[in-house]
Formats: structure tokens, sequence, C-alpha cells
């Protein structure tokens, strides 16, 4: 018996929908494929922004904050990416309501003349700020960032990886040259992959999206992929270099130093909600998520374990005393987050409640651990053995002295345990295409559940459309080319050429 | 001469836009009523939504995220509260584009079923899941916020006081009965007095607001009212106690402890960018922006004098050493924010922009001060003697061990200057209307700039009404009934009966 109705292994797109639930982290709202953010899942978020803002920060960008509405004809500009974007965006086309017939309805003489567009990713309505603001070479480069919430209408939802509306951080900068602009790129996609692995502890794997992957408008796209326990990936971060296609269509132009007129390059890149749906699918087991303890909002839940007796008060103030003392330790570099929860229910349903939600640690005080100056605890990612519920204990002091090694051991565990079944589920070995058919097979149930890493020759056009159709009928898509390359490359696995990098080949979320 | 073109003698209104364009906090966007909000801007906004979400959070609340759009039914299920904010919705009616004609127009065939509204406050989609969530006493109370941005179409905007989109908090919570729900409206009510009168160093005066200025749907709403420096008041935070009428209206029930249904009451507070707003009409001067000194992004700009010649690096190498051992000490519980302004521009153009950003020091590093260990220095409140520019300069050992204790002075002087203008400026000896027709008149460039504090008999309804039209003809309106009363109370001004309790009167934005 497992703390959740379903497990993994029965049915993984049950048992996600089941965490996201249990654990508290959202659920659906009567907005049509929108969700409502509840506690634990913003603490995530809350916990992951400030350490992304933190390193966009350092890495000299600056935010600001651009209109959540952007007028229709913003977009007329950049043929590729108003193609891209035109069929899921959400339109407002009216600035009043009015009482018609009994019932509320946009009012008819409030029409807008030109129609606005919820912002579904803020290019254009950035790149006409830097055509304002850029004169000089001096200007450059601008490197800014927003933290914004974007809607993009999806028929298909699934919270968090795929939803109407979700936040996002959105990074653009201007550069001068082709040079500048992809070692932005690159830092973007550096700063991402650091803080999947190092905070959010799930490994990715960075590389060049194919031509037909790209960004709306983009010259090159980049992702980080991420590895899920079904052998899925998800693409947790792009990364773009966006040459001088904006810049083009929005008139950036600088003086260069020579005193004559050139184009800017621009990127752009973002990370958004999308990777909490990561952090569950990489670290959830059938009790529920498991928290990497940097990003946990709580890292130490203390449940006293009242029972309407005389000895309650002893045992609530043992717990606040010890939730101060581990607040005074740190790990991370950061205070403790440690909580008490006071909540007026049953001890048993709180532990479960905490288990669900992958709390790190969990304190058990009864009036024992509260006489003998003890503290009993269940560590989440050692929860079990067997089947059974495996309780610790320690003396109080040695509890709080080994808690903050405790954490950051928990952390570097659960990356090290995700690194290995990544790696452990890449295979290298498929030698020709019918090999990649008898392996994985037509039937998502059957067949092989990791990434194939195969070289390529790197077709283009209708040549990667036909592949493109091959790897679809097999459910599979190109995920990336990793930046980290084989000194020597074998032959291409979908004509026999000699191939000139290899790529990563999975079904995708 | 000062570094602004307008003064707020000459044209108060002309220097606030000048303040907010050359303290580079915002710009007009390309969207109709929407703002563009920059990195010294958002820089305040993020110091002070980081220090207000910590006072909510320790005061028992939640952080939560719900969606941007609201079906419209939502809104019909409270009367009062759709008829206040109709006339101002934007409204989404499609969800794509699609070219006809070869232009780009929303797709008829993607109508919605229903139109969605862009949250203009979430009352109605947080109380539906209030609805859900909420079955007994134990769930009580339920304290939530969000940070969110809202639209409300204004059709005369005016950047950070009244835009059509803005950021903003929203608390909302439920409680059993009316005690606790009027104790949650008053701490919310404090947290914000608190914090625009600690961090902002802005004076408020907290108190109830009539019912005719009531939020739309509330029993009971109170506000902090701030006075700019040209006299009229600026409302910068609401607290409502809703009642049960949103629970009326969403069916918000719980089983209370004798086993029955009972409503629960509600209630909701805002702050928004428009703090901002305050901050520069209570701090700002004829030379820009004064960022009090515990919410400035940048606390010491420290401005290399570089001169192209061999000793820069000398000069650049000294201010990198100052700005690390500043970043060391601590100011406001929290470390020193130093910053390097490295840009390649002229140093007394660097000098110019801080000024009128209001960085409360700005050290010139020149190759004396390198040399000599010195520290040359600005400060921002105390920036001219007459009209000449005052320079500092102390030893750099002295600079540094002083800088915290000058701040956090520079904060209280901030503070006490603006409490002694408002207070110089509520004028409580009007014995009738006439005194105060005679005293302000009707044109708001003569008479009187303060504010009144006068007695009255708080009249209802229509006679409220009529107080209203005689107030309006002078252009005041009534700010709120300050919590502080006297003990006796003399005559209402309006009506000659006795008083029964004092309100302000003000022009306001």
């Amino acid at each position: 018996m497992h703390a959740l109705k379903v497990t993994r292994a029965e049915d993984f797109p049950e048992w996600y929908q089941a965490v996201v639930r249990e654990a508290d982290l959202a659920e659906l709202s009567p907005t049509r494929g929108c969700m409502i953010i509840k506690p634990w899942g913003m603490g995530i978020w809350e916990r992951l922004q400030g350490e992304l803002d933190r390193r966009i920060k350092e890495s000299g960008h600056e935010n600001y904050y651009f209109p959540l509405l952007i007028p229709l004809s913003f977009f007329a500009k950049e043929a590729e990416h108003v193609e891209g974007f035109a069929k899921e965006m959400a339109v407002v086309t009216h600035h009043r309501l009015k009482s018609i017939d009994g019932g509320l309805q946009p009012d008819p003489e409030a029409e807008l003349a030109e129609p606005l567009i919820i912002r579904p990713t803020s290019e254009t309505i950035i790149g006409d700020a830097f055509a304002r603001w850029i004169k000089s070479y001096r200007d450059l480069p601008l490197k800014l960032n927003q933290w914004a919430n974007i809607v993009r209408w999806e028929m298909r939802t699934r919270m968090f990886l795929r939803t109407a509306e979700f936040l996002w951080q959105e990074g653009h900068t201007a550069h001068a040259d082709e040079k500048d602009a992809m070692d932005e790129t690159m830092l973007a996609l550096e700063i991402y992959r650091g803080v999947a692995e190092d905070f959010l502890a799930m490994p990715v794997i960075a590389g060049e999206k194919p031509e037909n992957e790209r960004f709306p408008g983009a010259e090159r796209t980049y992702s980080i992929e991420a590895m899920m326990q079904d052998g899925k990936a998800l693409q947790a971060g792009t990364s773009h270099y966006l040459g001088t296609h904006f810049a083009e269509a929005q008139n950036i132009r600088y003086q260069n130093k020579d005193g004559g007129m050139s184009l800017a390059h621009t990127t752009s890149w973002g990370v958004s909600t999308r990777l909490i749906g990561g952090v569950i699918m990489t670290h959830g087991d059938d009790d529920g998520l498991r928290t990497p303890p940097a990003v946990a909002p709580r890292q130490i839940v203390i449940v006293p374990m009242l029972r309407g007796k005389p000895e309650d008060a002893q045992i609530s103030e043992y717990c606040a005393a010890l939730a101060a003392e581990l607040g005074a330790a740190k790990a991370f570099g950061a205070p403790l987050r440690a909580f008490v929860d006071a909540k007026d229910a049953r001890p048993a349903d709180k532990r479960w409640d905490w288990v669900r939600r992958g709390a790190p640690l969990i304190c058990e005080i009864g009036p024992r651990d509260a006489a003998g100056g003890q503290v009993s605890y269940l560590v989440r990612t050692a929860l079990r053995d067997g089947e059974k519920i495996k309780t610790n204990a320690l003396a109080r002091a040695d509890f709080i002295a080994q808690a903050p090694s405790v954490l950051e051991h928990m952390q570097g565990a659960m990356f090290a345990e995700a690194k290995a079944r990544m790696q452990g589920a890449i295979r290298g070995d498929f030698k020709s295409f019918d090999d990649l058919v008898a392996q994985y097979g037509a039937d998502e149930d059957g067949g092989f559940k990791g990434w194939a890493r195969v070289g390529w020759a790197r077709p283009s056009g209708a040549a990667l459309e036909e592949v493109g159709e091959r790897l679809k009928a097999l459910k599979l898509t190109i995920r990336n080319a990793p930046l980290a390359q084989p000194a020597s490359l074998g032959k291409c696995i979908f004509t026999g050429a000699p191939a000139v990098e290899e790529i990563l080949i999975a079904r995708a979320y």
C-alpha cells in the first residue's frame, strides 16, 4: 500500500495527476485550460524564481515589465513568428460590458479599433522598445528580463506541462554582432542547465534543436531536455539566437563604431512553471512528490502528536523551540526552513499530507520525544523499509546538528539517482532505422522506453520533414543535438551517409 | 538651475511626468494606457514586494495563483460588484487569428461560447474556490494572497497612478464570523500602514471610507491616505470587510461547531504599483526622485571618474574594492546595496542620472581619491548648498563605517520631513461649509492646498450624495474617517447637527 491510489507502473499519466492533486500543488480552475496554483506549488515556484532571478541579475540582466496586451499589428511584422502563434492567441476585442436583454454582454459600442493580443511571448513589444532605445553601439549589449504570465490557447492541457495560462521568465537581449549574441544564447542555456541540475536536482542534456523545431522566427534554438521516469523527454527550457530577423522586422539599428548603421542581433530565452512538472516526474514516487531540499518551501515539517491530554502543552512548546533552533542553522547557504504544523487535524493525516507533498524531513513529536529530548522523524527519500514505514530517532541536539548535512546529502543523492537513471536509459547502439523500429515499436506501451543517441547527416527542408514523418510513426521526436559531441562519428541512421553530429531521439511531453 | 526642466512650483503634474521619465522609472507603451516599467522602477517594486510579501506571510497568509481570465458569468453573481467593474473590463472573445483578405483578424470560427474577462480584481474566481474548499469551521480562517497583474480599462491614464494594466497584491480571506473577518480587515490595513511608513517613509492616515466610496460589494472599506507635495491625497491601499455578500452570491458556507451551516465572512485588500507614484510625489524634488534608502535598488552608487588616462585602472580597482567592502556591511538588517556604474558614458552624465533616480549616496571617485584612500560623495537629500552642489569627502574607512547609519538616518529624516509637512497641512479650524468654500475656493490653483479635518453627522443615501455634490463643486472629496478620533466632537460642518465622527476632506488623485 502506498499513499497514492495509483502507482507509476500502473498508469503514469494518472499517477502524475494524482501527485499534482494530492501534493496540493495545483488544481484545475473553472477557466478552461487554466489552473489554480496552490501554496506548495507556488512555494516551489517562488524558490525557483528567487534562485533564477539571482543568477540572471548576476550575469548582467535587469528586470523590466512590459504590457500584457500587444496590438495585433505588432505580430504581423515577422511572418514566421505570427504563423507560429496565430492559432493559439487570446484576443481582446471589447473594453466594456453592457446589460443587453437582461444579460451581460460585450458592449458593441466598446469594440476596439484594433484588437489586442494577450502576450503569447513578448519579442514583438520588446523589439519595438529596442528600436526606440538603441541608437549607438554604446547602448549594446542591452540585456533584460521579465517575469510574466503568458497565454497560449491550448486544446489539450495538462497541469504545469501545458496550460492555457502559465507563469514564466523571458530574457530578451540585443547585441552588436552574431558572436556576442551567440555567447548570450549559450550563457542563458548554461544558466538553465545550472538551475535545473543544482537547484532542482534534475539532470538535463543541453543541445541544439533541429531546424523544424526552432522557435518561430529564430535562427537557432537550443534546449535543455530532462528525462522523466517514464522515459519520455521534457523540454525544460529554451534559448534562441534570433539573428537579425526581428531587428529587420522591427528596425532595430544602431550606429556602429565606424559611423554606419548596423542591424542588432537579438536573443530570447525562457523557462516556465512547466519545470514544476519536471520536478514531479523526475523525483516523485508512489507516495507522492519528493521535493528536492534546495527548492522545498518547508524543508523540515514538525508534527506535534497531540492527543487532547495535559502533556500537549509541553509537546507544543518543545516543537516551537525545535523549529526556532533549526531556523538558526543553515543549509544551502540559507537558514533552514522549519515549520510546525499546528493545524487542527489528526496527526496521522498530517503525516501523510507532508509525505505526499514531499517535505524532505518530517518530525513526529510525541510525549516521549518531548520528555526525553528526542526527535522522531521520517526521511522522505528513505520513507520505507520494504513496505513498512521507517521511523528514525536522534537526540535533539544531534538532529539539529545533522539536519543541514542530511538535507544537502539528500539533494546530491536525488540528483545522482536521476542522473544514473537518465544515463542508463540512453542507448547509442542503434545500427539502423529498422533497429529503432524494432526496439521502440509503434506502441508506447511496449518496447524501449529510453532515448536513442544516434548519428545523422543533419538533413534540411523536405528531407528533414521526411525524417520527422518516419519518427512520428513511432511517436518519436528529435530532442536536440547535444553540445557534447564525440570525436568521431559513424553513419546517419536515416540515410547511411556519414553522420555530421549525434542527436537524441525520444518520446516527449 | 535644477536637474529637471520643470519644477514642482511651476507645474506639479508636468514635474511628476518628468520625474517618471528622467528617473528612468517607466515610460508609456504603444499599448494604450499601459506602461513599460524600467529597471529603477521595477527595482523599487521588487524591494517593496519582498518586504510586503514577508509581512503578509508572517501574519499567516499563503500565496496562491488564480487564472488571469475569468468567465463572464462569474461577475453576474454579485450585482453591486459587476455594476462597479463592467464599464472597465477587457473582454476576450476569440482564441485564434486568421488571415482574411490578406489581413490578420480574429477568426470568426474561434469565437468563445462565453467571453472571458481579464481580471479587474479576483473576488469572483477566488470566491468560487472558497465555496469548493471550505466545508467545516476547521477550514477557517482561510487566508490567501496573490501577486498578479490587473486590467481596468481607464480612459484617462497617468503613469503608476492610473494605468489600464497594473501590478498588485490582493489578499482574500474567509472567516467564521464578523469579528474574525473585521480583525483581519484591520490587520491588513495595519500591514499597509507599516510598510508605507517604515519602508517607503510615506506617512499615511488610516481610516474608513464613506459608504459611497466603498469597494463594489463591500460592507465596509478602509484606506490609507497619503499627502502628496501638492497637498492632494493619494489613496495608497484599501482593505475591505465584505460581510457575507460574496458568500451569499457564491455559496461559501461551512458546517459550524453546532453542526448547522453558516455563511463565511470574507475580506479582500490590495496595494499596487500606484505606491511608486506615492513615493515620487512624497519624496521627489526639483532634481528628480529621492529614493528612500530602505527601498532603493542601489543605495550607494560609485561613479569612477575615468579620463582615458593610465591611472584609470587604479581608479576602477579602487571602486570595485570599495563596493565589495560596502557590500559586507549592513543597513536595515540587510547587506548594503553598493554598485559601480562602469557604463561607457561621461562621468558627469552618470552623476546626473543617479541624482535624478535618487540613489541615496553617490560616490565620485577620481585619481586623488584612489591615491589618497578617500571617498568623495554626494548625499541625495542634502544635494545642494543654496544652488551649488555640495560635495563631501571622508577617509575610505570612515565612509564605510558611517554609510549604514547615514542611510538609516536619511530614511528617518525623510519620514519626519514628510510627516511634518502632512501634519502642517491638515487644518481642523473650519467652522462651517462656507468656511471651506472660502478657504479652498473652486479653483485648484488658488486657496488652501491641504486637508480639512471636520466633524460630520455621517449622512447616508441621498443626504450623503448631496454632501458629495457640494464638495464636488470645490473639487473636494471625503478621504476617510481616521481611526484615531477625538474624545469629544463638535458640529457637523454640512448640517450643524452634532457630529458623530471626524473625516478628512481633500482634493485627490
